[in-house]
C-alpha cells in the first residue's frame, strides 16, 4: 500500500544515492521536491500524505492543517526542533527521524581529534616533510589513565565513552538523566562542576535544546583543568563565544570543534584566531558507514511505515 | 647490599631523571660511565658487578670473560639482541629489560595514525586554516566492522588487538605461536598469507628477529589489499624497501611508520618520495607514561634483584 504522494522539501538529489532514491520513488504515486523556503509548500502539501524533510526544515500547525491526509513526516536528521512534534501527535502523525546514524562515525572522530593532538601528529608530520626525525622536543601523552569525561550520555555520548573505556581512561559522565547501564559499565556520573575540573578530555555530547544553550558559559569555561582537551561535535550554540575567546586567551587548554554551518561568521573569526582552537570542516558525521546508515534508516522508517512497524518514532 | 661498582655503556644523562639518577648512585658505592663504542670498557669493566647499558649496546663474551665479579646486566631497552644472553647464562649473569614499557604508548599511537589517515585530519585542518568549511570531497571511514590484522602479539600487538576489538574492528592476528588467551577474545588466527589479504588496516608488532628480517617482502606485499593502512612501528629491516618502494608507486595503499635512528639515508630518501608513504619521527613510545615507566622499571629491575627478586630477566 503505497502513499499516493510524497513531498520532499530540503532534500536536494545530493542526499541520497540513486539507489535509495528508486527505492523511495516505488513508495508513491507521485513525487514532488521543493527547496527549503518555497512558497509552494503550503499548496503542494494538501494532498500530501508523506511529508519528507531535510535537516532544520520548519513544518508548523500551520502546514499540518492544511494537509488533512497526511500520515507520516520523515525527517533525514537526528534533530526534529523545528517540527511541530506535539501537535503532529494531537493529529496521529508520526514523525521518525534517523536517531543514530552517525554514532560510530562521530564518536570515533572524538578520539581521532585527542588522538591527533596528544600524540602531536602535525608536528610529527612537518618535520619528517622537513627530513628532521628527532624527536627532542616532541612529547606525548596517553588517554589510558586519564580522566575523559563525556557531556550528554546519548547514543553518541555513551559510545564515545566506551572507546575511551576501552583505551583505559577514567571514564566520568554528566547528563540529564543518570544512566545505570553506563555506571553498571563503571562509567561514573559527577556533577558539571566537578567534571569539568576533573576531566583532562571532555566530549560534548548532548542535543542542543533550550537547556544546554550556552551550557559551557563563563564560570564552566573557568573550571576546566589546565591542559584539557576539549571536543565539540554539537551545535556552538551550546558554548558561549566570548567567554571561550577569553579561556582561549590564556593559552592553558585545547578547544576543538568541527564547524557547522548555522555557526555566525563573527564567531567563527574570532575563534579561529586562537592556535589552541582546533576547528575541522563539519566531519565528524561523513564517514561512508554513516552515509549508508543515513539513507538506509530514512527510507527504511518510511518501508517500516507502510509495513505497519513503523520505527525512529519521535512523538 | 649494593654493588661495589656500577658500570653504564651508552647512557648519556639524557636518559633518565635526576631523581632516577640519585636512585641508581645509592645501589653502589661508585659509578662509572662511557659511551658505546669507548676503548676504555675492557678495563673498567673488570672489577664492575653491575653492568648497566643502553639500546643496542654489544656486550661480547670477551666482555664477560674479563669481568670476573659481574653479577648483573641491566639494558634500558626492550631488545637485548647485542648482548651474548647465553653465555651470561651460562655465567648465572641475569640480563634484564624493560619489556613492556612502552606498550600503551605504541599501541595508542597505531590507532592514533589510522584514524589521522582515514578521517584526513590534515586536509580538515589545512581547508579550516584556509577559512573552507566546506566539507565536500572530503571523506572519511570507521575502523569499526574493517578488518584489522595484527602480526606479532607480543605486548604491544596485543594491546594494539584489544583497542582495535574495543572499536569493533574484525580483529585478527598472525604470530609464530598461537595465542589462546587472545583467541578466547575473539581474535581469530589466520595465516600470513590470508591476513595480508583480507586486513584493512595491518598493524606490525613483532620483534626484529633473523626470522622477522625482510618478513614483508615483494610476495607479501603485493597481496597487501588495495586501500589498505599499514603501520609499522618496528623497524624497517622488516621490510624489503625497494619491493616496498614498488608498491607504493601503485598508489593504492597506505604505509606508515616511525622513522628510526638505524634506518639507512638512502632508504628514507627513497620512501619520503612517496606521498602514500607517511613517515613520522620515532614518536610511537615517548609518552611521557613510557618515559617514567622506562626508569621505573629499568631501576626497579636493579633494586629487586638486590632485594632477592629479580624482576624481567630475560635468559
Amino acid at each position: 500500500m503505497p502513499f499516493e504522494k510524497i513531498l520532499l522539501v530540503n532534500m536536494p538529489e545530493s542526499v541520497m544515492n540513486s539507489q535509495y532514491w528508486d527505492r523511495l520513488h516505488s513508495l508513491a504515486k507521485k513525487t514532488v521536491s521543493l527547496p527549503k523556503d518555497s512558497p509552494d509548500i503550503l499548496k503542494e502539501i494538501a494532498d500530501t500524505d508523506c511529508l519528507l524533510v531535510g535537516f532544520a526544515t520548519p513544518i508548523t500547525k500551520e502546514h499540518m492543517d492544511v494537509a488533512e491526509n497526511l500520515k507520516y513526516i520523515g525527517t533525514l536528521a537526528i534533530a526534529y526542533h523545528k517540527i511541530d512534534t506535539a501537535y503532529a501527535r494531537e493529529r496521529s502523525i508520526p514523525v521518525t527521524n534517523i536517531a543514530g546514524y552517525c554514532t560510530e562515525s562521530v564518536a570515533e572522530f572524538v578520539i581521532a581529534a585527542i588522538l591527533n593532538e596528544i600524540r602531536q601528529l602535525d608536528e610529527g608530520k612537518r618535520r619528517s616533510i622537513a627530513e628532521n626525525y628527532n624527536f627532542v622536543g616532541m612529547s606525548a601523552t596517553e588517554i589510558r589513565g586519564r580522566v575523559f569525561g563525556v557531556f550528554g550520555l546519548g547514543n553518541i555520548g555513551k559510545r564515545t565513552a566506551e572507546l575511551a573505556k576501552g583505551f583505559g581512561a577514567d571514564v566520568r559522565y554528566w547528563s540529564r538523566n543518570r544512566k545505570e547501564d553506563c555506571e553498571a559499565m563503571g562509567i561514573r556520573y559527577e556533577d558539571k562542576d566537578a567534571l569539568l575540573q576533573d576531566s583532562d578530555f571532555i566530549s560534548i555530547n548532548f542535543a542542543h535544546t533550550p537547556e544546554t544553550n550556552r551550557f559551557f558559559d563563563e564560570a564552566a569555561l573557568s573550571r576546566i583543568k589546565r591542559g584539557a582537551i576539549v571536543v565539540n561535535t554539537v551545535p556552538m550554540e551550546t558554548v558561549d563565544i566570548t567567554a571561550l575567546e577569553k579561556r582561549l586567551a590564556k593559552v592553558d587548554m585545547t578547544f576543538i570543534f568541527d564547524h557547522s554551518d548555522e555557526m555566525r561568521q563573527e564567531d567563527i573569526e574570532k575563534l579561529s584566531k586562537y592556535k589552541n582552537c582546533i576547528v575541522y570542516p563539519p566531519i565528524a558525521f561523513i564517514s561512508i558507514e554513516a552515509r549508508k546508515n543515513k539513507q538506509e534508516l530514512f527510507i527504511g522508517n518510511i518501508e517500516n511505515f507502510l509495513n505497519g512497524r513503523p520505527t525512529n518514532v519521535v512523538n
